[in-house]
């Protein structure tokens, strides 16, 4: 398998079934041929199938979910694509970066890159799911590519950088990453936990779970240390 | 003025008006504005307004030609995108080193990017009106990229070599590089002289005509040099 293999290319909330099909040939153009679909508005459609030029195949095998953790499910490594700056966000990457980052994680994993939707973009609570975020160099004044066109931008990076690797793995220290769900996992249990010790209020939890993510994110964790950090937890949650 | 803004976009026998919309969106999201359009089969259109979104300056002061000899006037340099390997063609560049070519030449005056049917690509005939042409990486099983995405992938590299223009000038050596029409002037002269001597059958001029063009392509003629040339020429038909 190549690195190429590797990469599931995500598409949030698409409105446009044009731009799914779009897509699918860039992704195909380039040697990538993984689609997720994160609960789209018209799919399948004759649009899309118009549009995608013959990489029907990339259609056909593309698969529909309705959250995106369910379609970063399984992955290492994730690198959600936005074109503005975030409250709480870490320092973004630039596309050619985040390029280098994927294909290189693509060696021990499966992972992802994340596109939001046509006018809205991802949510922060998307934006935090991914380790890292990428931006595109754009004209400031007027900074709004399609998606499709944002998809072909980052399949041609990640082609070229898929030919030359260059430098050692960057996902995570000496350790195996931990995989999305396992981040998740912790993520839901220390939410739980941090309820029940009345630390959290029940009523509004977002921005802290969005800090805690902020940080996990940032980190890069190891599977190893999500187990001790759940143990952790369960001894907590015992001593009361 | 900044390099981006001597660098024309030229789309040549554009059949779909939605890729000229799209075209000039790409190009405005990347900070370049002049297009040139030759012999677009219909423009404008309402498909090319609704796919620029919002890119309308740059529909509106794009320049309509009837031929690449037109739209590549008082240029001194250009590049040709093609998919395909072409006969007699000098090597490729490739989409990134193309760009930075073209950022360097702009620094010395105008400059074009031409990009062919959608179907049928560039004639050899554009084609060696260009001083080099140029490849996009990609996936040699499924190798057709739409026109609009290619023309956002060199915009693309070629923001990205404008913010960091690098190395001195290659266009041609020291003196002042030769404008498009004195080369023109020159290939016209030669093949008159040519076929005055009797070394050239008129019936059939176009071979020796292409590889004329692929010299002088590849050698980046300066002014002087074409004046030296034609009066060589001049002198040589006066003789007879």
């Amino acid at each position: 398998m190549q690195p190429l293999d590797h990469i599931r290319v995500v598409l949030s909330h698409t409105s446009h079934p044009g731009n799914i099909g779009a897509t699918a040939r860039a992704m195909k153009n380039m040697g990538l041929s993984r689609l997720v679909l994160v609960n789209p508005k018209h799919f399948p459609d004759p649009q899309a199938h118009a549009m995608s030029a013959g990489a029907t195949d990339v259609l056909a095998n593309a698969q529909v979910v309705s959250t995106l953790a369910q379609g970063l499910e399984g992955t290492i490594f994730a690198v959600a694509m936005s074109a503005r700056r975030r409250e709480l966000a870490v320092t973004p990457l630039w596309a050619r970066e985040a390029a280098a980052e994927l294909v290189t994680a693509a060696t021990q994993g499966d992972v992802a890159l994340v596109f939001g939707n046509e006018t809205a973009g991802l949510s922060n609570e998307e934006l935090f799911q991914c380790r890292r975020w990428a931006m595109i160099p754009v004209n400031p004044g007027f900074s709004s590519l399609n998606v499709a066109a944002a998809v072909q931008l980052m399949c041609y990076e990640l082609r070229l950088a898929a030919q030359n690797p260059g430098q050692p793995p960057v996902v995570a220290g000496a350790g195996l990453p931990a995989s999305h769900e396992e981040v998740e996992h912790l993520v839901a249990h220390l939410e739980r936990a941090a309820i029940a010790s009345e630390f959290l209020d029940p009523a509004s939890p977002k921005r802290l779970i969005l800090r805690l993510r902020r940080l996990f994110s940032r980190a890069g964790l190891e599977k190893e240390e999500v187990n001790i950090l759940r143990g952790l937890l369960t001894a907590f949650e015992k001593k009361r």
